[in-house]
């Protein structure tokens, strides 16, 4: 199991995600807690390439402040509709412009991880589609006051509020959370 | 949302499960726990019949508590897999066994809702399918020396180190923590 593999300071989360941190807590894992500062900027419009690219960056600008034998995972995640990516709303406007794109439709979320460790790196990524209700302008303006979906790609929270908008998903939970556990642990596997 | 259709101490979870409470407080919730005594026999070889009958019984012992204005809400989780219900573990020994049932194959998880307020009652049930990765006998140790799994249907806890070993789930993420979300924001539009 994951919280086997690694001993005290071993390993460092180059996120700043409360949600990450949470899933690394629940996993039972020790680690530190380093974020990395990178232009997250959209750069391409395929949702696979720019997760995979902004979670090898996380990971690298991280490991070289660490000593080769530390793993250092850096992970990224993104809601996609219609063709467009969507990080995190801007501001409470374009929070409301993607709360009304979700409304009543399936969108897809994907998230990078990369495992960094002295000259060895790892990556991959993992997609989930998510079916959201139909929400009023009133549900869109509740949510938005309730301060969650302002730090969050898409705009919203699957763990909180939002969980009461979502029908239903087909694949992994935790990458809607923003860290596909399961993609973790086969990562591991090939990485030690 | 749900948060705003109720006021202090109008609302109780006639539930002990820490992972009801937590779904709760998520919510933004107000509210009381009382937990139902009820036999929990497993007496039907439906799934559907047999959670909603549990969460219904759970309710109605609550509510005869309370005054009534106040809605109780009532849950009832299980396990099925290959025409077998899988409760909580009664010991060491069978939760294995549910875990090498459960080892590389896909299972459903049930669970009834049930509102009870004055002589008004509503319930539903929700199943979300989850796929679970092999299981090396190892692994299945390691799982029952975290202690996640005596107190879990089915032998396992989705949000913990359980997660680990779940490739990707349909439905609802919320039902396999034991209380799903959207359908209880459904029952509620019936029920006020």
């Amino acid at each position: 199991m994951i919280h086997q593999i690694f001993n005290n300071n071993q390993l460092v989360l180059a996120s700043a995600s409360p949600r990450r941190v949470r899933i690394f807590q629940m996993l039972g894992l020790k680690f530190v807690i380093k974020p990395a500062r990178i232009d997250e900027a959209i750069s391409t419009d395929n949702p696979r390439k720019l997760v995979i690219t902004h979670a090898t960056q996380k990971a690298k600008a991280v490991a070289d402040e660490f000593d080769s034998s530390v793993c250092v995972v850096g992970a990224d995640t993104v809601v996609y509709i219609d063709g467009k990516i969507l990080g995190k709303p801007e501001n409470h406007q374009q929070a409301i412009t993607y709360l009304q794109m979700l409304s009543n439709k399936k969108h897809a979320v994907y998230t990078g991880i990369c495992l960094v460790r002295g000259k060895k790196i790892v990556s991959g990524w993992e997609r989930t589609y998510v079916y959201f209700d139909q929400l009023s302008p009133a549900d869109i303006e509740d949510y938005i006051a309730t301060g969650e979906p302002l730090d969050k790609a898409g705009a919203y929270g699957i763990q909180g509020y939002g969980s009461q908008f979502i029908t239903k998903l087909t694949g992994c939970y935790f990458n809607v959370m923003g860290f596909p556990v399961h993609l973790f642990n086969q990562l591991l596997k090939e990485f030690s």
